[in-house]
């Protein structure tokens, strides 16, 4: 079947509609439709770069008749709303990670959406790339045997990358585990392929001038007894890409030497600074650099994007997804299984988001799949707070 | 002050005696006095080999007056009551880990070599490292913060290498908390300088012809909130070597290429031909091979022995120990600092010893310190039969 062509509205133009811009700019089936966002300057840009109506407010852009699915990539604590008014005017959606900031939210978009009959796909998130998606075919064909741990570990320099106030600030949606742990999690669902039961979790928090969670580790369990070590640190020192190829999270390859950029950058410049920053890099802003695939351009460099070391140990193997391919150790022998390059970076989310809408395909990414990730990332809150097991009671999805 | 020559009886010629071999042959500090063993086989070798008295007891090893302190290498269930017999006749103990298997069991240990006046040492152990002690010395100048997270993983073909039944008997001692954790444990405790307070774990146990612990993911915290997450697997698959520089556990290179060869070898064998092999290879049997560092020469090629990936981050820096020196990640650069080679492997240990017997210096690796770790091994097997944390009240030695 010939692919369609997808009209897409955007819904908030900023790091995340960067990064995503890219992608809607390589692959054909995408037309970009409209966007709206509270900044001026991006609106500006976004109707001069791709002569197309600009709004002032998610209404304005889903009640556009010629917006046929909209991406919400709004901050963390207007995707609900947002996914309500885009639903109401019969658009699909796609939201990004987190889904929301509680399991209510995720709720009342499951049933917008189901209401309105349009789709609801949840991403980009990491569990998208290539590597892991292929990871889980290998799982699926039985030939190594039954999942029994996973190992995920990203040491990257996160917390020191230019934020918002509110994006250090865990009430408001801020903080590693809302933020970073909703890629780490929904990898690691995705590959053990049970339903998660329950969370035991550490949380760290250790930065006065940055005060939400910067780390974390936990231990996650499945339905017949396969368990999962989850480990992220965001406080920029030692930096995981070395033990992935030196590729780094958004498929480029990175310089050793490049060490502690982000903080660096970061310790020349006040809190108030850092929000002007931000602003300046963004789309519409001053300093804004389009990102390296650039407009419309192919991307011949880049490897799979990753979300750092995971580690798959089946009976028979332990498979372990990089940017270029799956390493496979087995009994007596260990390959390894080449992946051809992407033409562009998260190509597959506008698979799942095509296929839905035109094929009628079921959505792997779904809201109620979605929703278990976040059952589990609030999960990790509650544990370390509580000092127990958090049971885990909405994992549908998997 | 001129280092003194300590008479070392030896009690058991196994394979944890025979990784030691290399160290007594090399440390002008050593004098083998005798040894027991129940093979006639390793007896006889040992006779030849040293010149030296040989027993069928160990009573009778620790009655002869030439032996100052004895080093117990018999299986973990004796180590207590051997430590009880070398006591009572006065002689210093030096008792591989695991320690004992129980916490009983270690405290008639500490309290007949109080009630003798000897010194009790525990180890060869992997927290005796050069690279960890110096780590823990650039932890406590204070220069990088106080420690908030530690990360541990270690994966290996430990469950194929040739195994007695009892090494695959929980119960019994075997399996990889007891002699696998036993390393780990000692390590972030020794990094993390607070005392451990609880912890969670997950086990694994899913090969049926080997039905012991062969992989386990541990979270544990310490006094001031510190935390660490502990990772081990020892089903043969991935190599964890291939993170520090491809220098295996004993400190010798490893070629990538030789992958598998545990499980391969094993494939050969039946369960009773895996017993004659492990005896075949063991000291004084027809298959017998000194190790690298043989009788008497020196290692130049061999680094630090080491335990696989350790992350330590602190507040102000990530400090990662290898067989070749420190990573420091600091916030703005990262540098490191090389070690010299050892002179031969593990004389670590014989320092802590001999500063013991002879200079009154206090034993790092002592009683109540390698009970701490026990504790916490046992923990490990609590927790996950349990689910649930367990709380510890034996960490004094921390």
């Amino acid at each position: 079947m010939t692919p369609r062509l997808l009209r897409l509205g955007i819904v908030g133009l900023g790091r995340a509609f960067t990064l995503m811009l890219p992608t809607f700019l390589s692959d054909p089936r995408i037309k970009l439709a409209g966007a709206c966002d509270p900044r001026a300057e991006a609106r500006r840009r976004f109707a001069a770069d791709f002569s197309c109506p600009v709004h002032d407010s998610v209404e304005a852009l889903a009640a556009d008749p010629d917006v046929q699915a909209v991406y919400i990539a709004s901050p963390h604590q207007f995707h609900a709303e947002h996914t309500r008014i885009a639903a109401s005017h019969g658009k699909h959606v796609l939201v990004e990670k987190p889904m929301a900031l509680s399991l209510g939210e995720c709720d009342a978009m499951i049933d917008a959406c189901r209401a309105a009959g349009v789709h609801l796909v949840i991403g980009h998130c990491h569990s998208f790339d290539t590597p892991y998606l292929e990871t889980r075919r290998l799982i699926e064909s039985g030939e190594y045997g039954a999942v029994k741990m996973i190992h995920a570990l990203n040491y990257t320099d996160y917390l020191y990358r230019p934020r918002r106030p509110e994006e250090l600030a865990t009430e408001a949606g801020g903080g590693a585990v809302f933020s970073q742990a909703a890629h780490q999690v929904d990898i690691v669902r995705l590959l053990a392929g049970r339903r998660a039961r329950s969370l035991r979790s550490a949380l760290g928090n250790w930065d006065p001038a940055r005060p939400t969670e910067g780390a974390y580790s936990a231990l996650l369990w499945f339905d017949g007894g396969a368990y999962a070590s989850l480990n992220y640190n965001g406080y920029g020192h030692f930096d995981s890409d070395e033990w992935m190829d030196w590729i780094g999270e958004m498929g480029a390859a990175k310089h050793p030497d490049d060490y502690g950029q982000a903080r660096r950058k970061l310790a020349t410049v006040s809190a108030r600074q850092e929000a002007e920053l931000k602003a300046a890099g963004a789309y519409g802003g001053k300093a804004y650099v389009a990102g390296p695939a650039g407009r419309g351009a192919r991307a011949p460099d880049l490897a799979h994007q990753h979300f750092g070391s995971i580690l798959v140990s089946c009976e028979g193997a332990d498979l372990r997804p990089t940017s270029h391919g799956i390493h496979v150790y087995g009994d007596q022998a260990r390959r390894f299984l080449p992946l051809r390059p992407p033409a562009a970076p998260r190509l597959e989310v506008i698979d799942e988001l095509h296929d839905a809408v035109y094929l009628g395909k079921p959505c792997l990414h779904d809201g109620s799949w979605a929703k278990g990730t976040l059952e589990i990332c609030l999960a990790m809150l509650a544990s370390s707070r509580g000092g127990r097991d958090i049971g885990l009671v909405h994992q549908a999805g998997a």
